[in-house]
């Protein structure tokens, strides 16, 4: 376990498939050692890392290789909020079990326009159910893809009821007026915004970090702006992580990162994704590619 | 196995819970015989039991269950469609193994906006990696919830591909344009309406039946409007169903159809619902109860 609070920039680490789509925990391992080198936490397991395209058995395998592998658990925020109450309990406590330092928690999402007791609900018995005074919880706010929020009236009660484990969010509405209304009304909650395209303003207004997308390919300048948002250059430095983020945001984003991680590794074994995702085409890979070599975007140290 | 078609009237079966929110096998497996004895087939892990509340080991505990207390898996169409292409494979190929004469399959619902192409990849794959000629698949198209349709190009695709396989549709849009598109482009499919408000419609256009929240308490009558539709009062009969359905609907319908089974039991354990969703108060139950009284409605057989 860690005393000290997650903050700074954390990936949504992407998922790497075999060819029959099996989990590649070798690729995992090595993409998630890369990340921790370049000053990147491990959001393993969030909506990059098609986590619920995975089963809860295939989430705890992993989660355990990247820990045996030695990787800080005190860096890793894996996502452990599925539809079912037991999957939740069950994934949220082997997280605490193996030291990570918070779990980011989707709401249950097959249900929708569902009340915020009901959500409370969902919520308090995950906590009391793990039982653990280690557990700290970042809710995951997502409305576009998941279609049920965290409102502001839940977020009051949880982080009123269980001050000690509701301890911050990912916030990937893209509805900047939310962010703030949480950065305003919730000082005491860390907030990472959900993409890094918000994240100087996020830190001007109290943030801790973003949580973002683009993390698995570029996390060394999205923490270089993290690390330096008081300096004259910040703006500067926020307009070319949004230009590059614009670039992979081009196609779909989850087979666009896979599609950069295999182009500049040289490893197209890394383009995988499992159904309903589908992976770029050899056209779009290239396109991608010539995109983001004219701008001079590396991957430094990738072998490594 | 069976070679006998599904049709008729089939509930998604409530899934009853123990006050600790466990499942609770027995009242489980008196409530599905009682659905068979009332002419009703058991659509277990639909939308209304709560399946994505579950986790793959509970739903497989329970069809094990259901099938072991002698139930008769030729009338059953569990509910096999997950996120993860594991458990839609896992759960597909279980009850596949237990002889169940079809599965009901969602397409995975986390991921909003992908494509056909993806869809169709995820179907294939289960289709695939089940590899069993005994597999029948009903297609669960409820945009309301999943917000991911089976659109027409998919239909398409997908039984032209598994022509032997993929046999039907549950259609919960709640949209008859779109029943009437699938009916009529689709005479080899077998249709069934989502709700018994579509019955008549659906018969009178060629459909083989319902599959319909409201079964699970009103079976025999909607049956009989199935076996009857084309004698001269099937239109009152209709007019009587969608009545008794308005009369449920007026509270959220999950929670209603347990309060009506405990209401008409008097075995108030059956009220227990799973986060996110919420129990009907004290008063709702109470005001419930008397509507349905007043409109004569019984559920002869319960304690049988």
């Amino acid at each position: 376990m860690t005393t000290t609070r997650l903050k700074g920039v954390l990936a949504p680490v992407i998922t790497p498939f075999h060819a029959d789509l099996s989990v590649d925990k070798a690729r995992l391992v090595a993409h998630s050692r890369w990340l921790i080198s370049q000053n990147s936490g491990l959001a393993l397991f969030g909506t990059n890392s098609e986590a619920n395209s995975l089963s809860v058995e295939e989430r705890m395998e992993l989660l355990q290789a990247v820990v045996e592998a030695g990787l800080p658990p005190a860096r890793m925020m894996p996502g452990t909020g599925c539809c079912a109450l037991p999957d939740s309990v069950k994934l949220t406590k082997h997280a605490v079990s193996l030291g990570c330092a918070g779990v980011l928690m989707l709401p249950p999402f097959y249900y929708k326009g569902v009340s915020d007791e009901g959500l409370f609900r969902n919520f308090a018995e995950v906590v009391e159910r793990v039982g653990d005074a280690r557990l700290k919880i970042y809710l995951y706010h997502i409305p576009p893809v998941a279609q049920v929020p965290i409102t502001l009236p839940l977020l009051e009660r949880l982080s009123k009821a269980y001050p000690q484990t509701i301890v911050g969010m990912k916030d990937s509405s893209g509805d900047w007026s939310y962010t703030q209304s949480v950065l305003t009304g919730f000082p005491h909650l860390d907030m990472f915004v959900g993409s890094e395209a918000f994240l100087l303003a996020g830190m001007r207004g109290g943030g801790v970090g973003c949580i973002s997308a683009t993390a698995n390919v570029n996390p060394a300048a999205i923490h270089a702006l993290y690390a330096s948002w008081q300096a004259p250059d910040a703006d500067a430095q926020q307009a070319a992580l949004t230009a590059t983020r614009t670039t992979i945001q081009a196609f779909p984003m989850i087979p666009a990162l896979k599609a950069t991680r295999a182009h500049y590794a040289k490893d197209p074994a890394w383009v995988a994704v499992r159904p309903p995702l589908v992976a770029l085409t050899e056209k779009q890979r290239a396109e991608l590619g010539t995109s983001l070599e004219a701008r001079g975007f590396a991957m430094p140290g990738l072998a490594g």
